[in-house]
């Protein structure tokens, strides 16, 4: 967590936009002190002929499905600034390539989530700190 | 929103067949008010070595995954209903062509999705209106 | 219901391996009675240049999304048993080949969702004890 699907035209962005787009995905959640592996970012190419908005096949939409836990954020006024920083974060590979996009942010459940066999610390603590510097799972 | 992702085997569907699909499925929600274009419906191929259904490969399942706003509907006979007419248009898709189907619907909150750089509006309100008049967003 | 989705990098898994882990799955279920056609598993093959971690491409890293159905489990204690046993069924095909991995649940409502146009029966019913049996879904 978190983890983004990206479903997205064929040939909109090559390689090195992806790796852009996925950083720059990243550096919203590092920001807050979460280590940069939790990010995961997974890019699905389709085509207008399995795309549809409104009924009309689509080749020019991006549709983005994004998972946090859930009450991570309970104030409403965080929640609106955390979406818009995420839209913010979307422009350079939507709006500004003259593409439609829409995202949503779905909340599951964080005693149900595991890392490499391991229960992810708790936030804030010191553990997570050290998967944060380490930038890997640790035994805590 | 509402977000549909179709998971079927290969070569059932023409392109035809992914367009009215497509268009009959957005047809149950602009039936109720809503934008044609939050409608988004992806189809997904899938080879029977890559669906197991009880452990066994399957090549005549199709597995339907939506995801629409939380308390939306929290009318009990109401989810009922919709669930109901939602399943009835998959019938000459699923059912009548001899495959298996299963799908069901997730909630996700309101309040962290956006359309185009803007929040939805409101259930309702006449920029609700507005934007299914243009089936396109608009600021308001 | 349950429906799993395993993003997994190219050439990690065989067919025999494929069918294997999906029947490994579907062995947690049931075990506690579930009928075996309600697991599904998917498998997605993703390459690098289309995962990210950490917002690096990795071609070592396994991320699984699991569906399962809102208040099944209410107990804490229960739920965490249950997901340790998740992840134990996960270590053949993911550590022990020295793959990376994470998973996690969501919940979803279990009144929106459909099996072959029937509501399927209630926890522990003789009518769910029959879909087990017959292993498919019967009117009741």
């Amino acid at each position: 967590m978190p983890l983004w699907q990206i479903h997205h035209p064929a040939g909109v962005y090559s390689e090195a936009d992806k790796r852009d787009f996925a950083g720059d995905i990243t550096a919203n959640y590092t920001a807050v002190g979460l280590p940069a592996f939790y990010v995961v970012v997974l890019f699905h190419e389709i085509t207008a002929s399995n795309l549809y908005v409104g009924g009309q096949p689509a080749d020019d939409a991006v549709r983005i499905v994004v998972s946090h836990l859930a009450r991570h954020l309970d104030d409403p006024e965080r929640r609106k600034q955390m979406t818009e920083r995420l839209d913010a974060t979307l422009h350079p590979y939507t709006r500004d390539r003259g593409l439609h996009w829409e995202f949503h942010v779905d909340e599951s459940p964080r005693d149900l989530w595991m890392i490499a066999g391991l229960w992810p610390p708790g936030p804030g603590t010191d553990a997570e700190k050290a998967w944060a510097a380490a930038n890997k799972p640790l035994p805590y």
